[in-house]
């Protein structure tokens, strides 16, 4: 059973998530909400949140995150690895990566808080990918984790 | 002094791990043992226990800690990084990678408890790679890692 | 907007990165400073350390540091991530990854201590990479990151 993707997608898809965290921890929100579809849902289940609709609503949570933080006088860094790619019929991908979430306080200690299972749903948009679909699964959380 | 593999061949790997570790965590000890050998040696040297020999060893014991972990309620991850390929005359590889073991108890804190150096020699059957033998040294222990 | 490098390009700066942070955790400081150029600058701003200027310097650090380790019988582990790589009109790569270093004592629990941003500039020199300029900025120092 050979379910291996190319190293040429697997490279890219590594280069987009590298690219599409280091905006979110840079605190670029309007850079970071292009990254996903115009249509693009959000959602973290295992916190019983509600998703986030589309672009524009992803811009603004992560337009008051960025605040937030800033307030908070916090760096925030989003770590992903072990990173599975599958190609779908229709073009598109599913990944699956873990996640760690970690900050730091200004002068204060590393504190690496949450460990998370994602699955996107990447599609082709204008030569680059863009998350169409993006799902986290907090561990700990009770929640089983999808297909 | 370059003795970098292809990128097709470090994609590979890393494409066999994120998928080996994922079976492991996700609590499929039948398809993790499938990816070893039928005779592959499993050692943990640091921490005095006997190695697993074989296959059917190697299952058993996965079985056996995902029991344990149910009954803990524990998500477990193990995360690989900072992975080397070294190619053998043989054809097969010889890995070397930084592994962390981290858990997660229903509805408490993360715990990052374990880095550990793993040494892997993989072989490839059937068009994939299996492991044929593994080698984990924790740090902490007090062993010097192999050469 | 693709700015993704080859993945044969991508796989041998991951590899490389895999290899010289092992030689920094594996205790060979000569073979570690080899793989930065003679003229090499290794900064930590955020530290208000005066940059070490030179492969040898670099290398006297290193000396100094595996002794301080081997004093204090400690494990130290370094792992890179989220690693992008922009290539420069003069042949050379602009790397960002971040980091993590942590460390175990003997018979004692894992420290993950510091997450850094690491800023390196590489060069080819006969077939492989070096590093001619690295700044390394700690997260929690309240300075912001190089453009």
């Amino acid at each position: 059973m050979t379910d291996f993707v190319s190293a040429d997608l697997y490279a890219q898809v590594q280069q987009f998530y590298a690219r599409q965290m280091g905006l979110l921890d840079d605190g670029r929100p309007d850079e970071w909400a292009a990254t996903f579809t115009e249509d693009a849902v959000f959602q973290e289940a295992s916190r019983l949140n509600e998703p986030l609709r589309g672009r524009q609503t992803i811009r603004d949570s992560s337009r008051a995150r960025k605040q937030r933080l800033a307030d908070e006088k916090l760096d925030f860094r989003h770590w992903l690895g072990m990173l599975s790619v599958v190609p779908q019929e229709d073009g598109s991908l599913q990944t699956r990566a873990y996640a760690l979430a970690m900050r730091v306080p200004r002068g204060g200690a590393l504190d690496i808080f949450a460990s998370v299972v994602m699955h996107d749903r990447l599609v082709r948009v204008d030569g680059t990918w863009q998350v169409r679909h993006r799902d986290l699964t907090h561990d700990g959380s009770g929640r089983d984790e999808q297909g």
